[in-house]
């Protein structure tokens, strides 16, 4: 175990042996194993926002079997998706690479302002389908705010006593939050600060913007002139906000555009003290050759290899 | 077992024994047995239309037994209904034809936007029954979505817990989507992944029509020049949509219409891929005699004896 | 067993034992036993309209016991009535009556367009009561009708259990039924199917009406030219339309009116292959001694011995 | 036991013996004990007002232990309150005089048309704090009337089975009720009846008006000249809707008013053929001397010892 | 144990050993111990207001540790915080300093009028964490009280079982109360008052003003001169509303504002006899030095030493 990664592990004292490990497992696999970075495949694009939007870009990723592999070849450190793209492959690569089941969902078939996704899987899914971890989606700011920190708080207990780590994806959205307020550097610290409170061992959030959201904080952040003009500022500020470093936070890569801003921000997170990344559209919306080339910069960025 | 199923049960590699055989069941039973097609007689109109709508064309179809009996008798491979016509005929027909019980139905009686049928059975029902799987309707785009999708996914746990495989109905559904956009390919090709997603073995949808409902989806077929002019085309990628065609999708008949018309859509079906067909109201709102002709043709076509 | 009651009872075969005596029981008690047909005494109008307008008519009915005495000297095949009603009389009773518990009811105090009833007592309940059945009403048509239909699910699978049979009231209304359309026979027969398919052993309906609600339903109606035109003709729909007249479907007789109306209606049922009445306030509403020479002349159309 | 007590736990016959000791135990202490006339001293003022409306017009009052004391030493049958001042005097008094925990409490905080209380006690608590009884409040016409009803029938039937006795407080209130409806005579009745048919042991409703709220009602009381001018035919007439009067039905004596007045109301009470009186704010809210006198009178009225 | 635990002990001898021990632990330690009067330090402001309004302040604050140790060395009795931060520091401070798991909580990314938290944790974790106490959060007057009055009464009697104490932030806020409602000493009367008839064993409500929300409690404040005048005044009346003083009732601090008014609002709560303060914004927002001078001011106010 490298020391940086038993720094990390320090932080999760008060996890169960089990929880620990698989944490451990995640830091400890692919190309970035042992450095403490981290950049996880996930694949729920096709429940998200259709199977067309997602893969026709590059038909090979219609195959379940496609993103397991590349995650795997690429030397990514885990492997995240739905319920039935695990169990496809879950078979096959559950002892190649850290599996982590996607346990709600939500898709875009009926439009809501105040969204919670449906729970379509459990713990008990990920721990016959032999994962490291469940992902479990909160979205702050929605009026089920109550609904989903209650039901991530039911999965998180059972997981934990299963032994798998709980990665939380916190997105605010809401009737009450401006469009922009949804990347806010307020609403995002906000965000990654209560999954953090619920007990979240890893978090993924959106790199925040400038933009502040909240005028109680906006009050804060001008009074006190907290740093927040680059994003490499305002991931400082996120992990801070986030038991002041003291929980993994991995940042989301959007929509796919251009490589070269791809790469810049990756170098904000990496140099903000950001732990990683969560890379799909860019990763399998291309063809393989030039997406285990592009993992490979992404993870040269986060090992300092490349600056 | 032919090669075609053993290839087709290759998929489900992940299911145990119980579901597997189950399918497997399903796959071998009837005129179509053994060629990885699959014909279903499907009667819950009576809960869904009301029973003179169903049945008042031909009088005999009142009866509970005339359709285990007419599923029978024309080599279909499977039988599927409602509790209250699953429990008149189960003791007499479970060890002769695969049954599967309908668990959950809607009706017309109260209109919604926003639909979600009733839990009218359960997976212990179906266990009683000597069903080899349940059936499940989903409503994709309704608001209800959450409520179903995590209701099926507790009868999915505990139907594979029992051996039983699990049916899918994913009809598109909802007040935010237009009645065009419930047959749209893209909203098909998504309703069926996201079944697929959620575990189920078998999965039903409506032929596809070439509109497409989403705006964001149309920039993708456009930009991809995805081809869906034609029914073989659009069953093709609803096919491929849906685990790259490693999950078994067949085609609902709809409304009683022309012969001819039937029998070209089953081409095309067939030819794009398709695994086969739930033909209902085509079937058993003609005469006994009549519906055997019809069914003997149906099958010929999915066997490939008739072009 | 008379040779009616066997052939009945065949058409239950997939009950339990348990079941099958206790529909026996109901077929075999009092002065119609063994013909097939029945007439029950329910008094539930305490609970749903009022004491007043239920029990100030015939004083003497205030009493819980009045009731059970008054069908048991009748002979009727049994008596249903609330909890409370029915507690009061049990011990006494539940050895000389089949008796019938009404585990859900309904009040006018809160006016509603889409009603549920509540669940006021438990199969567990009946059964402790030395019931022979519970009794269960259903809207068809109500906006709560998935939650009616789950209850009346989860109530028929533990009454049975028990051994105990299950009478559904199914009684169409709702926000998008026109006051007409309760009693329209599509819509009679219709929830009169749906109770049949929800495992209903005994199904109360309302003697329909000539009127057709649903637009698509009317269509069928006149292609086809289903009978309608006489109340024996919507009776023998209403059969029909209910497992092919495989299941026991009774009718209510609806407030009080004058006696050649209620037996000019009687006759309709009967001869339109009903297989009996519930009648309460035609009943209990008027001196014991009228009721009782009122109750032998509805027996008698019943077997006949009245034309 | 004396022949009265022995008279009415006759109607009781259904309940097991512990429910029955319980309901023995309210009627035999006490100053009344004997008589089948119960004076019971509820105190859920502090949470259905606010402290300072219930105790500051005497404000020993605010003091829990004053209460079961003056239950006691007025010789009340029984002494009612929420779960914090029970707990507060249990240990001292549950063997002095009966406790009847209040498991259901309502504030006024919030303001709502159509009101259910919160459930803040269950009956395990009244067992472990030797109370003889629970008491429920429901609100017959609120739209949440299934709610409460399915929650009394539920927190019923584990009070008997614990042994404990059942006393609802029967209020109609809602959206479709006018304000004087809530004590009209055809309501009150109904609303006795309602509980009579869930099961409850006790009653308590208010004095009813005669007043007649509901127009299907109003036309029967008027066809049968059903005498409502005095209170004490229309206490007769709630009396006679319980069951025929089968079950306690007590009264509740609303806000303090002059002593007379309360005087005269429990005359009428008693000669309508009521139980008894739950008397709260007329007694706690003045000086305890008074109090003593006050119950002194109101029980002698209830004993016959003044007219 | 002092005499005044002991007469502070003996208005819960109702509660369990474990339970009353946890009590005794809280009024034993820090520099208050014994003296039955309470310092505590709250820190759910991440959650509730976001972590920048928070810590920035003081941005070692944004530490997990911080504040244990905080609270540890000026000598407060307790240490309150929600899940994620409190399991950061259990392992090594739960020996050190009682622990309070608040286990519900609310967020300002969703705006509402009628609030309620969600639950975040519940007492199964305070018991592994070697916690003393649950905190929980209820809103009198909020459309949702019934829901959080149920919650707290299920965790409650669950935190008992477990020998924990259970401390309620009784807040009253909802759309039909004003904002300046929400502090009037008769809704602070009110909110103290419900939360001890739920059994709380602690209760935290805000300093009151002298406004008198609601129009029937205005007259009874008028009519019998409740002194409310000062806030040493308003203070007793909370005390006496809340079982004549028998109950810990505590007082929150409120936003960060000039000492000497912090001050001056301690004195008038200690002489009103008020047992304490949940003080968080005040103390952590400032240098830890200053925070210790700070703290050890306040506590010598609530011991006496400055007057």
């Amino acid at each position: 175990m490298s020391a940086r990664v038993n720094e990390i592990l320090g932080w999760y004292a008060h996890e169960n042996p089990g929880v620990r490990a698989n944490i451990a497992r995640l830091l400890n696999h692919g190309k970035l194993g042992g450095t403490g970075k981290l950049v996880i495949l996930p694949v729920d694009q096709g429940f998200e926002h259709g199977p067309a939007r997602s893969f026709a870009p590059n038909p090979p990723a219609y195959d379940p079997e496609y993103h397991a592999q590349l995650a795997l070849e690429s030397g990514c450190n885990a492997y995240a998706a739905p319920l039935g793209f695990i169990e496809a492959v879950a078979g096959k690569y559950a002892a190649e690479i850290p599996l982590i089941l996607k346990i709600n969902n939500h898709e875009v078939l009926h439009d809501e302002k105040d969204p919670m996704p449906a729970l379509t899987a459990t713990p008990r899914d990920a721990l016959r389908l032999g994962c490291v971890a469940i992902g479990y989606t909160i979205y702050p700011g929605s009026a089920h705010f109550r609904a989903m920190y209650e039901q991530l708080r039911q999965v998180t207990e059972e997981a934990k006593a299963y032994g798998l780590a709980v990665v939380v994806w916190s997105y605010p959205r809401g009737s009450t939050l401006s469009k922009e307020g949804e990347t806010a550097v307020d609403v995002v610290a906000y965000a990654s600060h209560i999954a953090a409170q619920m007990g979240a061992n890893l978090i993924k959030v959106k790199p925040p913007t400038a933009h502040i959201e909240l005028a109680e904080a906006k009050k804060v952040y001008e009074k006190h002139a907290i740093p927040i003009a680059t994003l490499t500022e305002r991931v400082r500020h996120v992990v801070q906000s986030t038991f002041n470093g003291k929980r993994i936070v991995i940042f989301s890569g959007g929509p796919a555009k251009d490589d070269e801003q791809v790469f810049d921000e990756l170098r904000a997170i990496r140099d903000g003290g950001g732990f990683g990344s969560i890379i799909g559209r860019n990763s399998f919306q291309r063809p393989k050759d030039k997406a285990l080339e592009f993992l490979a910069t992404v993870m040269d960025i986060y090992s300092g290899k490349i600056k």
